[in-house]
């Protein structure tokens, strides 16, 4: 094979262009519509969505959309607002208000166009009267830690909200509500992802309760009043407020995995996406795949050489050490290490947003002789793993990969080539 | 899909049959030779390899082998002895002695069958002249924290050993030597497989001081001047005594799917081996598979379902609770609450040598149901896994698999059957 670094380098732009707004946005642009455009949003990815609509929008517009601090990007029609994230914050919740009065008093010829990414739910928290931020994160909390699943979570979050569970699409009722989508969630429901603000919710109160009693969470009798008087109730599917919303996923993890795998057939190798959804511990991802790479190198199963495999998702990394960090370098790491510089196979993992852990690397390749060559710089590799120090690692030896931060955010992206059996 | 248990569980069946001495052993015996047959061997299955000899011989034999406490089975000719593992004894030490003293003094028309299984190198220790057992873990133990890699111990062991690097072999000589192996070892090298006593080594004394130079291990004066002077130099591939030797891998983790796959292909369903060797964290192990199994099943990637995705190795489980315990059930519950009940999705887990940690369970079967089933016994199965607990789990659903002991072993085997997309 000519140049497996630059194939692979290749490969993770195209996943992170599939993703980038000023690509995805604009093909799913509505009509110019004979009221107003109004432009909301959420989302680590909102500014460079909003911006994306202003350059490609030929009609009026306005609008107001939130998104992380230093995520912001100079707009000059929809005003930019930043906001806290993981921990919400008042900006947020003032953000949040802010909207839902941009959309309050349209009409049916207007057309609300919803920008929602990753980071959205955070970043535009509204708890229902009577509850503060803190009463719901206590609840989040205690949800968290009591083995519910995310989809469980997110319906009790969704009957302690005044803006998620659709009540922002039927805020904007009768206008049109047109919601384009970057999703970084397992898959990729809109209900899940920012907790689906204006997405219908089949789930009720009774539903919350249940899973409230289910875990044995302990909340205010004010919380158990509300649900049980079913006043918190979400926007059901059949409400006519709802009924006219269209929700486009305009970037997911599988997209950006399908146009990596273009790049990778243009060069003749067969891609293989084992999945958009891997989640687990980075150190025994990189395990589990280096198994899977070195089967398919020796015994031509499950896959033929020369092949790539390809997946996304979301891995976590336990710090045990004080190193640089990065969960895609982490992976990558550990499966060179489970490699043990066997011939013909070559990797790289990265950020899609960008940033893998703290630093603005976006991830790293791996070669065969990588773990070979750190040894002679007198590194030991299993004690830059132990350190958390992928970074560390990558850097010493030329392989870092750096992007800047792309704005846009479907996960982390890994491709192992295999080149001959 | 008629009965995805019945079928999983027959192909957990056909991976250990691929596996059980009375099979795999019988078609590698060698003709009756002119002089002796002399059967010696060391390994947990070693006694059930000796045993399948001894029934399938139509002439004259003797022999002694080595087996951990409790793996003997009754055998009319050959001696069965039994020793410590994982820390070796005083037993296995002087079994080694007699072992080598058996095979002295053969000739040329004699023959010695050598039957090796996972185990084999603590049961069989023999440290050089000079060197304690205890010398020789001490260097083991630092060099399993120094981060040197599986194939640099095995080098410096076998420098330090009296009957590994194929000495073992070379104290037969001139008889003919035939090795019969079952591999428990990632990647089936028969040096690796119990240090490989009757295999020619590679490696020198100037590289096992070299290793353990590169990873600063501090060994005695008295070992760093064995290695200088090339006192226990091993049997290099070269040597005459050594090349007539002939080894067979009779059972492999690989040969074990391999007849697992038939059994699916039987039944109609494409079986994929994804690896024959996965290591890493059981709980992470199951979030990775989960991820490629719900991707089979929604995305028809990298598989077209209905399918098997078959692997194998050795899982780890760092103990956090005080369940029940057992890798492979832990594996089969952090899939299980991965896939959250996802539909068509059913699996096996299960340890090959019939013992799954601590108890004769072998393992467990996961249905779609199995999640919920569990809740509305008042199980809560995030807990049961946080507490380590999976046999506790599957025998209150009567999804526990018992085979008893196999008296083999061929690691772990894992089977995935996804039905729909």
């Amino acid at each position: 094979m000519e140049n497996p670094k630059e194939i692979l380098i290749k490969m993770f732009q195209a996943a992170i262009s599939a993703a980038q707004s000023e690509l995805c946005v604009p093909p799913f642009l509505p009509p110019i519509p004979e009221g107003r455009l109004v432009v909301i949003g959420a989302g680590k990815a909102s500014a460079a969505m909003a911006k994306a609509v202003e350059d490609n929008w030929n009609g009026d517009l306005s609008g107001l959309v939130v998104t992380r601090y230093g995520y912001e990007v100079p707009c000059r029609r929809i005003e930019i607002v930043q906001a806290a994230h993981p921990v919400p914050d008042i900006a947020g919740m003032n953000a949040a208000r802010r909207i839902l009065e941009t959309v309050s008093n349209l009409t049916e010829k207007d057309t609300v166009l919803c920008l929602i990414s990753g980071g959205g739910s955070v970043l535009l928290p509204l708890p229902s009267e009577g509850l503060s931020l803190e009463d719901k994160q206590v609840v989040s909390r205690s949800l968290l830690k009591s083995g519910a699943s995310i989809s469980e979570m997110n319906c009790v979050r969704r009957h302690l909200s005044a803006i998620k569970g659709g009540r922002l699409a039927s805020a904007c009722y009768p206008a049109k509500v047109i919601t384009l989508l970057i999703s970084d969630v397992p898959g990729d429901d809109p209900a899940d992802i920012a907790s689906g603000p204006t997405v219908a919710d089949v789930t009720t109160c009774a539903d919350a309760l249940e899973i409230l009693k289910k875990y044995g969470i302990n909340v205010s009798r004010y919380i158990i009043e509300m649900l049980e008087e079913g006043k918190t109730e979400s926007v059901k599917p059949d409400d006519p407020r709802i009924k006219g919303v269209v929700t486009r996923l305009i970037a997911t993890p599988q997209m950006a995995l399908e146009n990596a795998a273009k790049v990778a057939e243009s060069y003749g190798i067969r891609a293989h996406i084992l999945s958009d959804r891997i989640e687990g511990e980075a150190l025994d991802v990189g395990m589990v795949l280096s198994a899977i790479a070195m089967q398919t190198a020796r015994h031509a199963q499950p896959f033929i050489p020369p092949c790539v495999l390809l997946s996304g998702g979301e891995t976590t990394v336990t710090v045990r050490g004080d190193g640089r960090g990065g969960r895609n370098v982490e992976f990558l790491l550990s499966l060179g290490i489970a490699l043990d510089g066997h011939p013909g196979i070559h990797a790289v993992a990265g950020d899609t947003d960008g940033v893998d852990g703290m630093e603005e690397i976006a991830g790293a390749y791996l070669s065969p002789d990588s773990i070979k060559q750190a040894w002679k710089m007198g590194i030991n590799p299993k004690y830059s793993l132990a350190n958390n120090d992928g970074h560390g690692f990558f850097q010493a030896l030329g392989h870092s990969i750096v992007t800047g931060p792309t704005l846009t955010n479907v996960n982390d992206f890994r491709a192992i080539l295999v080149t001959e059996g």
